[in-house]
């Protein structure tokens, strides 16, 4: 590991203690979450009406995370090809139609899926009602949820280099700025901005248009021009060093454009009546503009003979051939950055709505399922922000870097899903049940071809550290459900037999002098209407006399019982005398340990003051069976 | 702030967050600690008795701080030169003469502090005795503090150079390698070496015997080859752009050589009797032997017209020049690494035992004052270590850039002391006391001009951040002194009027349901012979209805109270309850929470369970004045 590597690692650890301090003191500082991210909801709320979409509007609402990842599919393809020079830049075409019927698969088969599971079912929920081993849901759900990370990072990633491509004096603060867009969706995400809101649908209308009309001046610009023109590289050459494995290494990068075709169907009972029929409508007019969009850009890239830059993408290289660096320049460049930013923006909803169907099934922690004050999935808002950071920190913001560990996660549950509407059509049968399983059986072989592709060509740029992580998930998340049903096990009682009992008590009272503190908590302890016993550690053999001639002087308000420690530690006198009364004491009796506790007026204060109270808590809590009380005193000053 | 500023302050947060976590797990897992450290020890040990030193003994155990320096001082001085070019180089007798005339004034000025007190006084001791207003001593003690931080920086760092100088592989590893010699060091202070372990001796003596040899090899090499040698640059020139600013830096840089004088005076009682006699006899030697290698050194350095490299240390150019790169070049290297280790190693007894005396008089935090396991003041090894990594991280272990910010402390700290020792004299008198009284006038004298040169030729240098920090470091010890007074006054009971009384008790039993963890709490609370109050948090009506059956299932065990939760949290609808009980009680009655709280069997399983109890507890210790008492369950998986 060299040191930039290790420089990563530490920033993006630090990342995380940042982002878990930022939740934690938002959790505690009530005004300071207030206004980040607003009231709280109650959970009525949750269920409010929702306007029924029109499928105009639902179709760029839900179309951000599929279509902007035009921005960098067509790119990540040909970088793949830019070492072989310019007479490899014709292979795009046969990559761009691949592309392009792996979506048509692809739709037709989510098209069967709307038609099975019309209230929405993702590839989990399709995995876990065809397959009875768990595990194979876990692939569908994991290997989904490694994905959305990656659609954050990539996406995040994305939108920083377009923006730094126009303004290349942001370039070097790359990593940063990605950092900040994904605390700026964490907040938003918090505040809990519902995922149909009309407002998503303009910027990703906007950024279609701008496509199709860079399209279009690019067709005007070659009826001018020329279809072949001085720029454009040689068709058809086979270029020294070609290989089969290359131009499958650019056909995976190219198909990342194909993440995010699942949300439409997650989102059926969004739209208005017919639901189905306008779902189904959605995905193909979604599908003909991605084609078109798909084909037409890359058409003029390759006529264009534009060459990857790590410091200019080409969406902004072709742009600026076109437009110049004016006004509409600017405009494409910044709805490009806007929808990015949407896509990764939807994704924090998948992710944590997934994560907490998950965990509801008692696969993942069930903190996961936790609504917070806006009513979204917070916890696992912040898991997902985490883990993109790491990944941006990691690959340094570098969009092309990521591509590899991306998609595969996507096809493999496609595959799973795709195999579950086989199984469901085979038992259910139904109206036309064997064109469906037909369709079905297509989109699984050709997924699973495509997952298998991913897998062996991107398997040494990255997509190894997917395949070693997902098992180990699913391994977890077995591990965990066996956990919970355990302790399920556990803490069942019979209801009839099993009731509380009193039974002996012995209390302890920890005091440190004669003073308000342990007047304060003694009196407590008498309020109990228990016998209790002050217990006092002594250093040496100075402290404990003065100690007994100060608690006599007190009129010994209860029994005193002095520890000697030779070792200055408080626990281990401690430890030896639970153990003596342990001995004597019958069973289902209790050891009782009122402990007193500063509490200081501000809170650097408590660096002023021993935590042994704290710690001794913390011990004996974990490590013995023994009931701790806490009495605050809080200091004045 | 550049990016790479930006790394080095998260490097070095994340080094400080690793020591905390090592002394925190150190802390909890008792085997890993023993392991480390080795066995508790009793406090009667430290008393234990130890044999006296012979003062020939007790020389190079007291010097390592001091003599090590002659590694870095000349060297610090001439790199001040180096920018003048070689007609420059002379100046270095100037100064090292000026160095040597201030060591003399400062060992007959520490002299006369160990005749005014043989029990050892360090320079806050002597302040503490005799000014009035506590900031003088604050002055005296946070100057030491800050500059044992900077001893250790520079020593390791220096340390590190002579390795890399001889091993230049190792170089670019020179920050890790010198955080990774302070985790050591961290260790064998933890273990609690004592600080006059005659094994201390030899290093110390074979360092200054190779730098005697090496010395004399120098006179023999220029009766040879002649005093004025063809490498030799030109004596008495005045070069161009040579300022006195220029010169006085130079000076205040090699004056880093004599930090460390006042170790001795601090060690008197290790001596064998008679005790001042030998103690002043050890100090007239190591004043001696320090001037001859200064001198001898820069003499050689001149005369070799060695030039500062960066890769390389004066000491390894000029050993490599007189013995090759062969045994004798390896065996003043490491003698020189591990001098200046044990310099650093020193001055961990030193800055702990001086902040335990500062914390045991209030004006640092108590905790400094604990002893460890092994009788050293653990939690002031951590502080220091800590701060001295961030000062390397920060200076990437360059000793001369570290050099600005050193020795204003040890110089402010030295004139505190001598003023003090003025005022003593006046004081007390006794025999020849105004000879004295001139010594330490003298003294004081000139360690204030010094103090002040230092201060003006190094403040852009880095000075001024020592010059801000001192006076921080004043004003956060005075009013921690307040804090301490404030509370000791607010604590404060008359022991005949104020006694423990029993008051009412209202006791509420947080439950989530009727399972085993619930019957085990209200269990304990029965015990109590209070008569508690079951309370369950509803977050919706159907959950609330499904309790309140099975409680009646359950046979009531006690009443129960159901409160509904609209925004999913449990702190609003207890907060309140509680205000409602509050508003009934009479003064001086308590609220009383009992709360389960689950632990796991594995300590991650924690991350599977809510610590909501654990947020409540915290919430409620801090904001209100109730009583919390955790009754635990510990899970069987």
């Amino acid at each position: 590991m060299d040191h930039h590597t290790l420089v990563r690692w530490l920033e993006a650890v630090l990342i995380i203690f940042a982002l878990i301090a930022i939740w934690f003191s938002a959790s505690n500082f009530s005004s300071v979450k207030r206004f980040l991210i607003g009231r709280p909801m109650r959970t009525s709320e949750l269920h409010a009406h929702h306007n029924k979409l029109f499928w105009l509007i639902a179709l760029p609402i839900l179309s951000a995370d599929l279509y902007s990842s035009v921005a960098y599919g067509p790119e990540s393809g040909m970088t793949e090809l830019a070492g072989l020079g310019p007479d490899a830049k014709w292979l795009i075409f046969p990559i761009t139609i691949s592309t392009i019927v792996l979506l048509a698969i692809l739709i037709v088969s989510y098209i069967m899926g709307i038609l099975a599971y019309p209230n929405g079912g993702g590839a989990y929920a399709i995995a876990k009602d065809n397959f009875k081993p768990r595990w194979v849901s876990l692939v569908a759900s994991s290997s989904l949820l490694v994905d959305y990370v990656l659609t954050v990072a990539v996406s995040v990633s994305a939108a920083i280099e377009a923006v730094s491509s126009a303004y290349p004096v942001v370039a070097p603060y790359e990593t940063i700025l990605a950092i900040l867009c994904v605390v700026i969706l964490v907040l938003v995400n918090l505040r809990g901005v519902a995922e149909s809101a009309r407002v998503f649908a303009w910027p990703t209308f906007g950024f279609m248009i701008c496509m199709l009309i860079l399209i279009f001046t690019g067709f005007f610009d070659e009826l001018r021009h020329g279809f072949i023109q001085p720029s454009t590289p040689s068709f058809g050459t086979v270029p020294e060093g070609l290989t089969t494995l290359l131009v499958l290494k650019a056909f995976s990068s190219a198909c990342s454009a194909l993440t995010g075709i699942e949300t439409i169907s997650n989102a059926v009972p969004i739209f208005r009546e017919p639901q189905q029929k306008n779902a189904i409508r959605t995905y193909i007019a979604l599908g003909s503009i991605t084609a078109v969009t798909l084909l037409g850009f890359s058409y003029h890239l390759y006529a264009k003979g534009v060459t990857p830059d790590p410091h200019n993408t080409m969406l902004s290289q072709l742009t600026g051939m076109y437009f110049g660096h004016g006004i509409l320049y600017q405009v494409i460049i910044w709805f490009t950055f806007i929808v990015l930013i949407l896509a990764a923006n939807s994704t924090f909803t998948g992710f944590s709505q997934l994560a907490a169907i998950v965990a509801a099934d008692g696969f993942l922690p069930r903190s996961l399922t936790n609504r917070g004050d806006r009513l979204g999935y917070s916890n696992g808002i912040i898991v997902l922000a985490s883990l993109a950071c790491i990944l941006i920190i990691s690959f340094r913001a570098h969009t092309n870097a990521l591509i590899p560990l991306y998609a595969i996660g996507v096809f493999l549950s496609f595959t799973v899903a795709q195999i579950g509407l086989m199984r469901r059509w085979k038992r259910v049968k139904g109206s036309n049940w064997k064109v469906k399983f037909t369709i079905n059986t297509v989109g699984a072989v050709i997924t699973s071809i495509v997952a298998v592709i991913f897998a062996v060509t991107k398997f040494t740029g990255g997509a190894w550290v997917v395949l070693v992580v997902l098992p180990i998930m699913i391994f977890i998340s077995m591990s965990i459900h066996s956990h919970y049903e355990d302790v399920a096990k556990e803490l069942r009682i019979d209801m009839q037999t099993i009731r509380p009992v009193a039974s002996d008590v012995v209390t302890l009272v920890l005091v440190s002098g004669v003073h308000r503190v342990v007047n304060n908590t003694i009196s407590f302890a008498k309020s109990l209407d228990v016998d209790p016993i002050a217990v006092y550690v002594g250093f040496d053999e100075q402290s404990i006399n003065k100690m007994e001639k100060k608690w006599k002087d007190w009129g010994t308000p209860c029994r005193l019982v002095v520890l000697r420690s030779k070792y200055r530690s408080l626990l281990e006198p401690l430890n030896r005398l639970i153990k003596t009364i342990e001995a004597k004491q019958e069973a289902g009796g209790h050891i009782h340990i009122i402990i007193p506790q500063f509490i200081a007026h501000k809170w650097w204060h408590n660096a002023l003051h021993n935590q042994s109270a704290l710690l001794l808590r913390m011990w004996f809590i974990r490590n013995k069976d023994i009931v701790i009380t806490t009495v605050p005193y809080h200091l004045h000053k």
